[in-house]
């Protein structure tokens, strides 16, 4: 096992993506997460760019157990005493012990964004490097637009980063900075440039504008790199960085690189779902390894040969990488799928019990009617209650009324009233709210919450719509899907009908009865 | 430039992604756009597994302009007869010209999930294969598992597609059916399968399990394959399939290859917003190529070194393949793409003219405000011919009232009202519905369709709901998408609204009104 370093750019290049804007604190959260995880270099901003970043290294200071803060910088200015750049002092002040500075390998970019010559440019790097090395720091060269500037002008961007390992460089960053580089001219530049600096310790930066980040960055350690930066989940500029939760599984599953403790590997969906979560993106369910959807099996076939051996329909365990399969409950399913997700509720079902079959047409005949459970774990969970007799009814509908009214002047007034049986007492409330369903759901809490206050802590945190059968035009039916948290659990429920507002009413309903079922 | 052959089965694999469903209605206007794009093979789906894929080749007899129309299959049952095979006589019922049928590589999977033996699997591929050749079809044969059969047992693996060499296959395709498989195992597999049969033509079919999909498809190219097999937006089964959105550009733009005609690749940005559409995906923005954020800048520096050399912070020009740069201070994106739509619409529309200026303003104010012209040109035609003080009234809303009242015992009445004005005479009509929008619908049809008759023939024909920031719970904005068609023409419009009943209003009301201005 080559052991390989990763370098983690989240909180610098990551927080450049479009709508990405994290706080001092998140950094602060997300730096200790993936200290925990076992990154080795954590690159925690530019302190000379913008005081929220000299914020964050005022606060982390001697917080990390395990990795290596790093800041980044550029190099110093043109025609400037190195000493007296700001922006390098404050890589200075920032107390870090290593630094990562990027400076030009493609001499279009020296004429054309620095506006100087190429020989001042070398002398930029080499003054930078020198000095930081001057202040013991360890320092990892950026080469930005290396491999651009290869294709078009090998000898000067050899030259620069000769220069920054003359200068003392700890390791030389191959950027792929416009992520425009198809992985067989990666293979190629790293190789030969490897072969040029036979004791120099190479990282690989690359970016996904072609869609080939993650595939460049394993290419470029067969090549030779020991070091990959790169971002959880892939965020980034553009189409982002490449995603490090692809990379750290494939180089240490299937390279046999050493990129994080061994143990650790197991945290890595967690560690992305954070990121996902601190940066309010919503998490990609096909995303490799981590997914939600990365190990779905919808076909019966499938899930019983993978009973038999997981390896015909999946590349790894799930386990591994701290997934799970994901056995989707659809009409396709037989009773391994159903078995398995009992399983996942804490239902108890015997094999070939009468429940087990009951259950199994009930889920075929509700998906027949455009119900579909992949995403409705607290619907499917009410479903087999009352199906094994363990049902038991919190309230019962007695009759809701839904209106909407716009008026001359566009106001639009939206009002709900619902009456419930509730252990035999009729609530009977109304509400106004942002929309139909907004109001009713603004009903029913009315109605419950004096008798059953656990609701109080029930959040709904995602509400989606589709048109099943969308050529039937306004008359099509709805499938609603909710999401729902109370503090430490999160469920999903559906309603499926003709009527958007009753599927709403129906995903609403049993939200809230999943919560008091499951009594957690 | 080498020419590839792009074999895209968004239709049949793609639709195996969770969450995905297409209509019939959905695969025919999708195979359409594919075929106006250029794609060599569209893969409809498999008529022997389901009666909506038979009915789908029914209905494309002799549609299709450019592409192949390409029916799929297994090899035939285990000691079966070929002739008999239920599955490969609806392939040849179907009337495809080409067929993809595939069969097992992997001795795992004979074992596993066939349960035969190695040489009768070897006759199943043969007898298949010889089968549609004596029908006259072209025939692809897949090899799944491919790459993981030849890593296990690469004598067996060879010999399977030997044997479908010798049958007569027109190609063989090399799959990488779980994804698990790094770039350089692809690289060296199929250069080294390629120099067993120097005379047959290659395909590559690649999963994204790894996050390498991509770029294996690209590396598999280089290496000798002539066929691509992926899907738009690289949907489908777990992780998804290739992304030909990816490949594509990459391969004609960078790899000199010559994928789909020159002048259409302009067009990939429209058709991977189609087809997410159509299977109700949200875009991702950092899709490379295609996405919205795939050339955002949002440094000033990046912007300025752009408008003096693009190439210093783009890989490719965006409009290479029909996106834009996405610089919210430059008017110059936003004027080609409304010229450009105004074309279409037959508006006349003078560059630099006071009303193309207001036009681009008024969209961009809406689109901060979640609405979305690419699939609502009738909405987009009415904005143009209200700032261009062409628009007419043909009704105006006075109020409506849409109500839903479910009773104890479950019966659920949806009913709407709405007073309109109409050439100055008040219509005030009631009517009931399936749900809330479509009493809406009847109502609004009800009051117009004694002053204009010709409504009488506009039909919606599809309806699409999605809730736009759905992490603001029942109170979400809303967006709803609604296709209606005449005779002749169809057209979509859109509507937002927190209120749901609302945005259905606006589109449909739009849908209506778009009908009447263009009088056509």
């Amino acid at each position: 096992m080559k052991s390989i370093k990763i370098f983690d750019t989240t909180l610098r290049d990551g927080s450049q993506g479009a709508g990405i804007s994290f706080s001092v604190e998140d950094k602060i959260k997300i730096a200790s997460v993936l200290d925990e995880f076992g990154i080795s270099y954590i690159e925690g901003g530019w302190p000379g760019s913008n005081p929220k970043d000299e914020e964050f290294f005022g606060l982390m200071k001697n917080k990390l157990k395990n990795a290596k803060l790093t800041a980044f910088s550029s190099t110093r200015k043109k025609k400037s005493d190195v000493t007296k750049d700001e922006s390098l002092k404050k890589i200075i002040s920032s107390g870090v012990k290593t630094a990562a500075v990027f400076g030009k390998s493609w001499d279009l970019h020296v004429r054309a964004a620095l506006k100087t010559t190429n020989a001042e440019n070398l002398r930029m790097i080499s003054d930078t490097v020198s000095f930081l090395k001057e202040k013991k720091l360890e320092v990892i060269y950026d080469a930005e637009h290396y491999f651009d500037g290869y294709i078009h002008n090998k000898n000067y961007a050899v030259e620069t980063i000769k220069t920054a390992i003359s200068a003392g460089a700890d390791y030389i960053c191959l950027c792929e900075t416009n992520g425009g580089v198809l992985p067989s001219y990666i293979d190629k530049i790293v190789k030969e440039t490897a072969a040029l600096f036979p004791e120099t310790k190479f990282a690989i930066h690359a970016h996904n504008d072609c869609g080939c980040a993650v595939a460049n960055s394993i290419i470029a350690v067969e090549a030779g790199c020991q070091m990959v930066q790169g971002t959880i989940n892939g965020i980034g500029e553009r189409c982002g960085n490449a995603d490090l939760c692809s990379i750290i599984p494939s180089l240490q599953l299937k390279g046999k690189y050493h990129c994080v403790p061994v143990r650790n590997l197991k945290n890595i969906t967690a560690v992305s779902r954070y990121v996902d979560e601190t940066a309010n993106l919503i998490p990609r369910d096909t995303q490799p390894y981590v997914g939600r959807s990365s190990f779905a099996h919808k076909a019966g076939i499938h899930v019983s040969a993978i009973e038999k051996n997981p390896g015909t329909y999946e590349h790894i365990d799930p386990k591994h990488v701290g997934n799970k399969r994901n056995i989707l409950v659809s009409d396709l399913s037989g009773k391994s799928n159903i078995l398995s997700k009992a399983g996942e509720l804490a239902i108890n079902l015997k094999k070939d019990s009468d429940n087990l079959k009951n259950i199994i047409n009930a889920v075929k005949e509700k998906e027949n009617n455009g119900y579909q459970y992949e995403n409705a774990d607290g619907s499917l969970f009410i479903l087999t209650q009352k199906i094994e007799n363990k049902y038991k009814d919190f309230f019962i509908l007695k009759s809701y009324r839904v209106s909407v009214e716009k008026n001359k002047d566009g106001s639009i007034v939206s009002e709900a009233t619902v009456k419930l049986d509730v252990n035999g007492k009729e609530e009977h409330t109304v509400s106004e709210g942002e929309g139909p369903v907004n109001a009713l759901d603004n009903c029913l809490r009315k109605a419950l919450i004096k008798f059953y206050p656990e609701i109080k802590d029930v959040l709904l945190t995602d509400f989606k719509v589709r048109v099943i059968n969308s050529d039937a035009n306004t008359a099509a039916k709805v499938r609603v899907l909710i999401e729902t948290k109370d503090k430490k659990h999160s469920w999903g429920t559906i309603g499926v009908s003709e009527n958007i507002i009753d599927a709403c009413w129906q995903a609403l309903s049993d939200s809230v009865e999943y919560k008091l079922l499951k009594n957690f």
